[in-house]
């Protein structure tokens, strides 16, 4: 016997039939003797829809107000399966993030979650019954309906086993796990059987889109095992585990890569204290996220040239915040240059930490295929290099068979 | 400046545009210094999909579950609206039924309000704010969700009006007020500017949709001043008041009509007391509502003919409880004749009570129309009639003729 908690998303619980074919499988677990609690998301579609309304209706959003809207997604989902799992015979019962509760802090549309009341839930276990959630809602100190932003059923999950003390929290999604590269594009790419906390952090920071990142922060800081599945198959799936669960772990477990960044050069930038938070000090204030900074020497000593990069959404708006501190406070350069048609490539393996030449072999492999890199950013378990975005697929083919990934 | 409940049904929150245009009424009232508290439907169709969702799911509902999805469309309203108003400038917030509370019993399904605490609104009226609250939904001593039923909307904005101590509760719909008789049927019908709240019962439960019959009898015992007008429009509507407010009466207000009925006739029934107790118990059992009943006098002194009437979707029903009956219990008569091509037709008015000679008016104008009448049945303020229902369109014609309705 086991305590789960399973977590299914928008594709999953795409339509009627899919909201059966879930409920299957919430007895077939619950029939082995299982203790369930289930997380839903809204129906796929349904919160875009919420959302495309708020946003038709009013030009500034009440956030408060947003959330009462666009939180009704996951209630249905939540209330139709509560009812296709008592047509088939088993004790369920939804629970609002109101009712539990599911307390939040204030911060409507990205609500962080403070504490989950599991008492209630844990004590009708003991009487068979399901609990059924949904998922990415959660109530106010001011007893109001929150949200936690895009993708924060998976956080509703991860949250919920914590509290509940659960042996795993499965995440039933579109895809059979994580790969050691995205699919779509290396056809030779491997489902792990297990992947590290650290290594799924970064994987999903990286672009992977199998796991929100900030469920996976919360699972690694309360040691929840977490199981990515397809709800759309039997296959097992890939668990993300603690590093010692792992015994034989590869140098290198993925390669992810984001299509989402954009580079700024600023060429012959004035090279004394305090350029750098002339230029990052504003960035910040604009809630402009900064990724990659590097910082070339120069021949004049005097002067240098300094790249970063941001999201593409945010690209426009950094150069005018960027300009404006030039024209403000007297930063100087001589050129601003920018580019959105570069792609970030990272190659990701807690081994990485006990192997030295990881970073060279990325590098060498690059160079053999004429890929030119225009920076470079690591961290323990990561090496990540900016190319431009027409050699994606190029590179993640030849680094996926340099770090010896390819299925047989 | 006047405390004022305003109610919108569905078609008057359709869709975004008519959403908008609802707070652009809002904020009109809210700008004259009125305070001002919102009811809202879901938007059209919404609710019918969810109720569907929930058909489609299981075949056996939990009453609880039903409402935890079915109660989503107000909330979404509810939400939208306040954005809307808070984009014309206006300060307004959304209150679930939760949050308020609105407190009703545990009948998930058809919830009936106990209590409204409307202490917090009441507050925030005095730094001009607009309280938005979801119809058709409160909380149950469980701190589940209920809703009230069908057209229950009505019931919460009369509620709340109560509750509030409101001036007014303006019932906003797709129609410019009550009529003297249904004005697709008879092109000559008025708009009546009052009507009496005994007189709306009346109307409501004979077949009028204007109003829930539930919210009329709520506001005749509080004494809410009820207004019927639309949305789509600028035209004063209907006042739904106290007797002593309508100066000058009319002797018939109104004509209603409803084909949702279907007519029983036992024939040769045996005549000794017990004999309808025997019938209609077994009828109350299966919650089947009677309405019309009428005992002929037979020629044959110990037999008798019985005629009474359900709605239609009750008919078959009816008629095998009765055919149980007289098999299990012995109840005797010789021939069932069931018929379900009848309309009822009545006729309104508080003023017949000081005025002979109405239902007479009423049988003459049908028996020179050749109209055959196979029910009568009477109450304090209305006469109604049961008849073939080809006869529909024109009976109410020459009735609404008849008692000088006609507009001129």
């Amino acid at each position: 016997m086991a305590r789960l908690v399973m977590k299914f998303g928008g594709t999953s619980v795409a339509d009627i039939n899919r909201i059966k074919e879930v409920a299957r499988r919430v007895k077939a677990e619950a029939d082995a003797g299982n203790q369930i609690a289930v997380v839903v998301s809204a129906m796929a579609g349904t919160t875009n829809q919420l959302v495309q309304w708020t946003g038709e209706i009013a030009t500034i959003q009440d956030a408060r107000e947003y959330d009462t809207v666009v939180s009704t997604g996951e209630q249905i989902t939540a209330g139709l399966l509560s009812l296709a799992l008592q047509d088939l015979g088993v004790s369920a019962r939804s629970w609002m993030g109101w009712q539990l509760p599911i307390q939040t802090d204030g911060a409507h549309g990205s609500a962080r979650i403070l504490k989950i009341d599991g008492d209630e839930v844990t004590k009708r276990f003991g009487d068979g019954q399901v609990a059924v959630l949904p998922g990415f809602q959660g109530v106010s100190p001011e007893n109001r309906l929150t949200t936690l932003g895009r993708g924060g059923s998976d956080t509703s999950a991860v949250a919920l086993a914590a509290a509940l003390g659960a042996d795993r929290c499965d995440i039933y999604t579109d895809v059979e796990g994580v790969f050691t590269c995205d699919p779509r594009i290396v056809a030779k790419a491997r489902k792990l059987d297990k992947i590290t906390y650290e290594e799924m952090l970064e994987m999903a920071s990286q672009g992977a889109k199998v796991l929100q990142t900030r469920s996976v922060e919360m699972a690694m800081n309360h040691g929840v095992r977490v199981q990515v599945l397809s709800s759309f198959s039997n296959a097992p799936g890939t668990l993300v585990v603690d590093e010692e669960e792992i015994v034989e772990q590869e140098v290198v477990s993925g390669i992810a890569y984001s299509r989402d960044e954009a580079k700024i050069t600023l060429l012959g930038v004035e090279d004394r204290p305090g350029v750098a938070a002339g230029i990052f000090g504003p960035l910040a204030d604009a809630s402009i996220n900064v990724d990659m900074i590097v910082q070339n020497i120069s021949e004049d000593e005097r002067r240098t040239d300094l790249t970063f990069t941001v999201t593409e959404a945010d690209l426009s708006r950094a150069v005018e915040v960027v300009e404006k501190a030039r024209a403000a406070d007297g930063i100087g350069y001589e050129t601003l240059l920018s580019d959105a048609d570069v792609v970030k490539v990272s190659v990701i393996g807690v081994g990485m930490r006990s192997h030295a030449g990881v970073a060279l072999r990325m590098f060498r492999t690059l160079a053999e295929n004429s890929i030119n890199i225009q920076v470079i950013s690591t961290s323990e378990i990561k090496v990540s290099v900016l190319i431009a975005e027409k050699y994606t697929e190029l590179a993640l083919r030849a680094l996926h068979t340099a770090y010896d990934l390819d299925a047989e």
